[in-house]
C-alpha cells in the first residue's frame, strides 16, 4: 500500500534496526512470529465476527451481544488450534492464549472466568475440588466470576457484610451439611465484579463465615450457582444483573448479586487451607509454605502483568499520536509557504517523547518484576529459605510500581488525546475507546492513592532498621537494597553531594540514578520523623499517620522512579549482554532512560533543589538535557513506535494508520454513524419541523407558566 | 426528605452562612429567586421531555433526537414566558434565557446557532442583512452554525482551503453577482461545526474570497444556505452529515460539509466591514473603532464564559465528591469498629479541597474579566481613547486564563472523578459524562497547548519595554502592571526578597501574591534570555522561539496564578465591601484564596527554590500551612459545595444526590439498563448457550487453520 511521504521519510532515517526492538518486546523472533501468525488468524477470520469497526457505533447491549458472540467464536478458534491451559490435576498455561485474546483488540464479557475464577479455583480450591471444577471452566460449561466487593465496601475485606452460614441438615433432608448465602442489607449487596452481570453462571463469593457453632471464622471463598446449567435463569434466592453504563469497558457485564438465603452444598467452600466438616467444625489446615504463598504470588503477578500493560497501553496512544504528528501540518515554517510537521514543535515532543521513554520503562520493570517472583515461586517450590523482607519488599516495590505506572500511563494516553487536537476527540482516533476503559486501572487492584500507605509500611521498617543497626543481610537481594547507603547518609545527617558535576554529567545514567535514589531515601527519612514528630507533639498514632499521608504520596512516586531507572539501565545491559540488541539499539534505548529520568526530574525539580542536592545550575542543565535529548528522539520518534509492531487492526485508529492514509479514513468513519443513514436525519419530521417550516409535530406540548 | 446523617451533621458545623454565598455566586438574591424559578419550570415541565434519567441508556441517535424535542420544547417556553433576546435594529441579550439552558443539565443540538452564528451575523453583517436574517434566527426558521475549521486544518485560519469565487452573470441569468462556494480537496471539507451535522440549515462559511479580477482577498464570512426550509433536505451541490461519536458532547450534532460548486447571492457575503460591487470590485469599509473591535471583544467574552464555566463545572464535580466522601466510610477508626469518613483522609482533602478553591477562584476571575471587557466596550461606545497595550494586555491575560483554568478544570473533573472511588466509574455517578464532554475546553477556542505563545509574545513586549526604559504609562491599568516593578528588579539582577519572613506569614495573602508575582516575573525575563541567548548562539528567530516552548507554558501558568489570587483577594474585598457577605464568609473565602496559592507553591515549589527566592524553611512552612488549611476547610466543606446551590436534578449524581441517600440510587440506576430487560440476558440463545447447554447456535463456524 502507498505510504504517506512524510510517514516514509521518518521511517527512512531511522538509526536503528526496527526489527530488533519489536523482537525484544516479544522476547524473541520466534514469539514475534507466532504473535503475528495469530493475530493473522484473528484478523482474517472469515466469519468476520471479529471486525471492531462498528464497535462506536453500537448501542451498549449490542456491543456486550456481539461480545458473547466473539466469545463463543473464540473458544471454537482454541480448540481447532489446540490452544488452552491445559489439565491433569496441574494447570499448565498456554502462552498463546494470551497473545490471541490480545490480537482481538477488544474486550470479552467472559475475561474475569479466566483473570481471576480459575485462578482462584486453583490455588484455594482441594485437589477434588480442582479434579470436579477445572474440566467443567476448561469446556465453559461453568462461566465463573470473582465476587468480592460490596455495594458499601470495596477494598476493605474486613468490613464485608455477605455471610456464609453452616446448617448441619436441613428440612429437605440434605446430608453432610450445606452454607446459607445471604446479602443482610442494601450496601452487602455484591457489586462490581466483572462477568457477573449476565455472563457467569456461578460466582466465587467472599463471605463471612459463620460455623456450625454459630462463630464467625471471617471471611472465606464459596462457590456459589447464579444461575441454571439448562437454561441460563437466575436461580431461586438469587437477584442479579448487570450494574449499568460505565465510563468505559462497556463490553464487559460488571455485576450486582443479592442473595437471599440461597443453600448451597458444605463442599462448595474453597477448602485447600481451611475446613468444615459435616458437624460444622472448623479448623485450618497445615499447607507447604510454597502453597500458603501462591495466592499471594499470584496477587503479585497481577500487578507486574498491570505494569507492562501500562507501557503497551501508552504504546498504543503514542503510536497514534507519533505517526499524526508527522503528518499533521500546522503553522508556517521559516519559508512562510510550507506548513510544519506537529511533531517537530517542541512543546509536542516534550508531551509525547517521555510518554514513549515511560512505555519502553514499563516494559523492562513488568519483565523484571515477572523474573524476581519467577525466582520466589521457584525457591518456594524446591523448599528454599526466603527471607520475610524480600517477601514485604516486593509488596512494597509493586504497590508503588502499581500505583505510579498506572497513573502515568492513564494521564499519558489522555494527554496524548488531547495531543491531537480536535480529532483526538473523535471516537475513530481510537483514543476516546482507549483512554475510557483503561481509566479503571488507577483504581482496581489497589487503588493508586490508597497504594503509597502500604509502600511505607514497609520501607520505614527499613528506616528502622537502618537507625537501629540492625541486621541488613536480608535486604541484600532486595529491590529497596539500592537505598541503603542513601538512608544511612540522611540519618546521619551526612550530606550526599549530587554526581552531577559539570553539564555533560547530567547525561550520565548513574549519576541520575543516585539522584533518585538520595531523593528517594531523604523523603522517606523526612516521612519517618515526621511521624515522630508529630508524635512527640501529642497526636495520636493514627492521626501522625493521616498528616503523613500526603508525603507518603510523594515518597512512593519518588521511590518507583527510583526502581524504574534502575531496572531501565539493568534491563538494556541484559539485552544487550544477551546478545538480543546492538549498540545502536542500546544507545536509542539509554537516551530514551536519559529522558526518564530527566524528564521528572524536570518536573519535580523542587524535591531535588530543596535540601541542596541540586542548585541552580543542574535545573539549567536538567533543562538543557532534555531539549537536547527531544531532538536526539525525533529522529527516531516513528520508528520506536513502529517497534511496537501494532497492527491496523490492533489501534483501531483513523489516525494512527501505518500508511497515514488519515483523511479519507476519517469521513469514511463519520459515514458510518447511523444519524448519518437518511436525508433529513432522525428527529426532523417530529421535532424540528414543528419550528422550520410550520409544521405541527406530534408531541402535544403543555405549557407552564411563572 | 430525610438526609443522611452524616450529612446532616457536616452541614449543622458551617461557620458560614451559606445562602450568603449562593446570593454572591448568583448576583444577588433576586437573581437566586428566579434561576430557582426557572430551574422550577424546567425541572416539573408536565410533558416529562426534560427529564435526564434516561441519558446514559439512549442510543446516540435516540440521545440526538432527544435533544432535538427538548429544543423544540424550550422554544415553545421561551415563547409562552417571554423570554428571548430582543431584536429591533440592535439584540438585546434576555439574561434568563442562558439561566433556563442552564437549568437543563443537558447540551442541545442548537447550541451552536445562538452561541456562535447569531453573534456573527450581529458583529459582521450589516445593517439591512441583519433586518433580513436575525428575525428568521428568531424564530429558529433559520437555523445557523459558525463553519470555520477544515478536515486537515484547525486554528491556522490561513491555510484554510475553502473558496467563495465571484461570478458576475450566470448561465442562468442571475443578476447582481454571485458567490461560487468551492471545497477544492479532501483536507477542505468543514469539519466540526457544532450544529452542522444533521440540524442547521445554513452555515456561516469561512471561505477565501476570490474577486472579480480573480484576485486573493483573504478569508471572508459567507451565508450558505445548506438545507432546504421546507423539507430540511441537502441542497444540491452541498454534502453533509454527521462526523460520528466522540468521547463526549454527543447530544451535539458536529458535522461536516463539502460544497461543489454551490452558487449564493453576492448579498450572502458579510458586508458590514467589507464589500463586494455587483461587478466584483472588493473593498473595505470604513468603520468606527468601536464597530472594529466588537468581534475581537466577542471573543474576549467567550473567554471570560469559559472561565466561569470552568469554575461551574469543577463546581459540580466537587459538590458530588464532596459529599459522597462525606457518607462513604472505609477504613477503621482508633476505636477499630466505626469505619472512617472518607473526607477526614489527608490525601482525600488535599484532592478535593484546592479544586473547591479553584472552583470559588475561577468565579472571580470571570466576573472580573467580564467587568474589564464592559469598561473597554463602554469606552469604545462613547469613543473614549483605549491604549493598544489594554486591549493586546487583555488578549494576554485571557489566553493565560482560559488556558490554565480549563487545564485545572479537566484535570480536577478527572480527579474528582477518581476520589469516588470505583463507583465514579458507573455513569450514574454523573461524573462520567460530565468530564467527557468538558474535555473539549482545553481544546476548543484556542488549544491550551498553543495559547502560551500569544501569551509570552505580548508580555515579551512589556519586558522589552521595561528594559529600554521606555512609557510605561500605557500598561498602568493592565492586567500586567502588577508585574513590572518585580521584571525592573529582574532587569537590573535586583534580588527581590521573599515577604515570608517567619512561618506566620505564608498565611499572609499579600505575601503569597508577591511570591506569585516574582515568579512570573522571573521566568518571564528568563524566556526572553533565553531567545536572545538561542539567537546570539545562531539560532534563528523560529528555532529560538521553538526551542522556548516549553518554557512559554511555565511562564503562561505561573502568570495565570498570578492573575488569579489577585482576582481572587479583590474579588473577595469587593464583596466585603459592597456588603454582599459578611466577616465569616469573608474569612472562609480568604482561606480558600491561601489553599489556592500554597497548593500550587507547593506543586510548583522547584519555580520559588531555583533562584532561592524560597528556602528550604519555606518549603516546610508552605507544607505545614496546606494541612492547616486543609484542616480548616473540613469543617466548611460540605456547606462550601451546598452554597453552589445545584439541584439534583443538575447533578443528575446517584453519589451526589442532596439527600445522601446513595445505595438505594445505585441500584435504582442499575435496574434501568436494556441488558438487565431480560432473564436470561440478550445473547444467551444464540451464543453462550452453544457452550454452556451444547445447544447449536445460529451462527455458522468455519474454522481457519495455522
Amino acid at each position: 500500500m502507498p505510504v504517506n511521504e512524510d510517514l516514509r521519510r521518518e521511517r527512512a532515517r531511522a538509526t536503528f534496526d526496527v526489527k530488533q526492538l519489536t523482537h525484544m518486546l516479544d522476547g524473541g523472533s520466534d514469539r514475534t512470529a507466532r504473535r503475528r501468525q495469530l493475530q493473522a488468524i484473528i484478523e482474517r477470520d472469515p466469519t468476520g465476527i471479529f471486525s471492531n469497526d462498528d464497535n462506536a457505533y453500537l448501542h451498549r447491549t449490542d456491543r456486550h451481544v456481539r461480545g458473547l458472540a466473539k466469545h463463543v467464536r473464540m473458544v471454537e478458534l482454541c480448540r481447532t488450534l489446540g490452544i488452552g491451559d491445559k489439565y491433569d490435576g496441574q494447570v499448565v498455561m498456554d502462552p498463546d492464549f494470551p497473545v490471541l485474546l490480545a490480537a482481538l483488540a477488544d474486550d470479552l464479557p467472559t475475561a474475569l472466568h479466566w483473570i481471576m475464577f480459575v485462578p482462584n479455583i486453583v490455588s484455594l480450591c482441594d485437589e477434588e475440588q480442582q479434579r470436579a471444577w477445572l474440566p467443567l471452566c476448561r469446556d465453559w460449561k461453568m462461566i465463573g466470576c470473582y465476587a468480592q466487593t460490596e455495594l458499601g465496601h470495596g477494598s476493605n475485606v474486613r468490613a464485608l457484610e455477605t455471610t456464609a452460614t453452616f446448617v448441619s441438615e436441613d428440612q429437605d433432608g440434605t446430608k453432610g451439611g450445606s452454607f446459607v448465602i445471604n446479602s443482610p442489607t442494601i450496601t452487602s449487596a455484591k457489586f462490581w465484579p466483572g462477568t457477573l452481570g449476565r455472563t457467569a453462571n456461578h460466582a466465587m463469593v467472599i463471605a463471612r463465615l459463620i460455623d456450625g457453632h454459630g462463630k464467625d471464622q471471617g471471611m472465606h471463598n464459596f462457590l456459589v450457582p447464579l444461575r441454571s446449567m439448562k437454561d441460563h435463569k437466575l436461580l431461586p434466592g438469587v437477584k442479579s444483573g448487570d450494574i449499568g453504563p460505565k465510563i468505559g469497558y462497556n463490553v464487559m457485564d460488571n455485576g450486582f448479586a443479592q442473595f437471599d438465603n440461597v443453600k448451597i452444598p458444605r463442599r462448595n467452600m474453597a477448602m485447600r487451607f481451611a475446613h468444615v466438616d459435616e458437624r460444622g467444625r472448623y479448623s485450618k489446615k497445615s499447607v507447604s509454605a510454597a502453597a500458603s504463598k501462591i495466592s499471594y504470588i499470584t496477587m503479585m503477578q497481577v500487578r507486574a502483568h498491570i505494569c507492562n500493560e501500562a507501557g503497551k497501553n501508552l504504546a498504543v496512544a503514542c503510536t497514534i499520536v507519533t505517526r499524526y504528528s508527522a503528518l499533521r501540518r500546522q503553522g508556517y515554517a521559516s519559508d512562510g509557504e510550507s506548513e510544519l510537521q506537529i511533531l517537530d514543535y517542541k512543546q509536542q515532543q516534550h508531551r509525547v517523547f517521555p510518554l514513549i521513554a515511560a512505555s519502553y520503562c514499563f516494559f523492562f520493570t513488568g519483565k523484571r518484576v515477572m523474573e524476581q517472583l519467577k525466582d520466589i515461586e521457584d525457591k518456594l517450590v524446591s523448599n528454599k529459605s526466603i527471607s520475610k523482607a524480600a517477601v514485604t519488599d516486593i509488596h512494597a516495590s509493586s504497590s508503588a510500581l502499581k500505583s505510579f505506572t498506572t497513573t502515568v500511563a492513564a494521564d499519558g494516553i489522555e494527554d496524548c488525546r488531547k495531543a491531537c487536537g480536535g480529532h483526538g476527540f473523535l471516537q475513530c482516533s481510537g483514543l476516546p475507546e482507549l483512554i475510557t476503559t483503561y481509566l479503571q486501572s488507577p483504581t482496581v487492584e489497589g487503588d493508586n492513592q490508597m497504594l503509597p500507605q502500604q509502600v511505607v509500611k514497609v520501607l520505614l521498617k527499613l528506616v528502622q532498621t537502618v537507625q537501629d543497626d540492625g541486621d541488613l543481610s536480608d535486604y541484600v537481594s532486595c529491590d529497596s537494597y539500592g537505598l541503603i547507603s542513601s538512608l544511612q547518609s540522611n540519618l546521619k545527617g551526612v550530606k550526599e553531594d549530587c554526581r552531577i558535576v559539570s553539564e555533560i554529567d547530567v547525561m550520565n545514567l548513574d549519576a541520575l540514578l543516585a539522584a533518585l535514589c538520595h531523593r528517594s531515601a531523604r523523603l522517606l527519612v523526612g516521612v519517618a520523623s515526621q511521624i515522630q514528630g508529630s508524635i512527640s507533639s501529642g497526636k495520636s498514632y493514627q492521626e501522625a499517620w493521616n498528616d503523613a499521608l500526603v508525603e507518603m504520596a510523594r515518597v512512593s512516586r519518588a521511590y518507583s522512579q527510583f526502581l524504574l531507572l534502575r531496572n531501565f539501565m539493568e534491563g538494556i545491559d541484559g539485552e544487550e549482554r544477551s546478545g538480543a540488541i546492538g549498540v545502536a539499539e542500546v544507545t536509542v534505548l539509554q537516551n530514551l532512560a536519559r529522558l526518564f529520568a530527566l524528564y521528572w526530574m524536570e518536573k519535580e525539580l523542587g524535591d531535588f533543589l530543596e535540601d541542596g542536592y541540586v542548585t541552580a545550575d543542574h535545573s539549567r542543565w536538567v533543562r538543557s538535557a532534555v531539549l537536547q535529548l527531544l531532538d536526539c528522539i525525533r529522529t527516531d520518534a516513528v520508528s520506536l513506535v513502529d517497534a511496537r509492531d501494532f497492527s491496523d487492526f490492533k489501534l483501531k485508529s483513523a489516525l494512527g494508520r501505518y500508511d497515514g492514509d488519515v483523511y479519507p479514513a476519517i469521513l469514511k468513519a463519520a459515514l458510518r454513524d447511523p444519524l448519518n443513514h437518511s436525508d433529513p436525519g432522525p428527529g426532523y419530521e417530529q421535532h424540528l419541523k414543528r419550528l422550520i417550516a410550520g409544521g405541527t409535530g406530534t408531541y402535544k406540548a403543555t405549557v407552564s407558566r411563572l
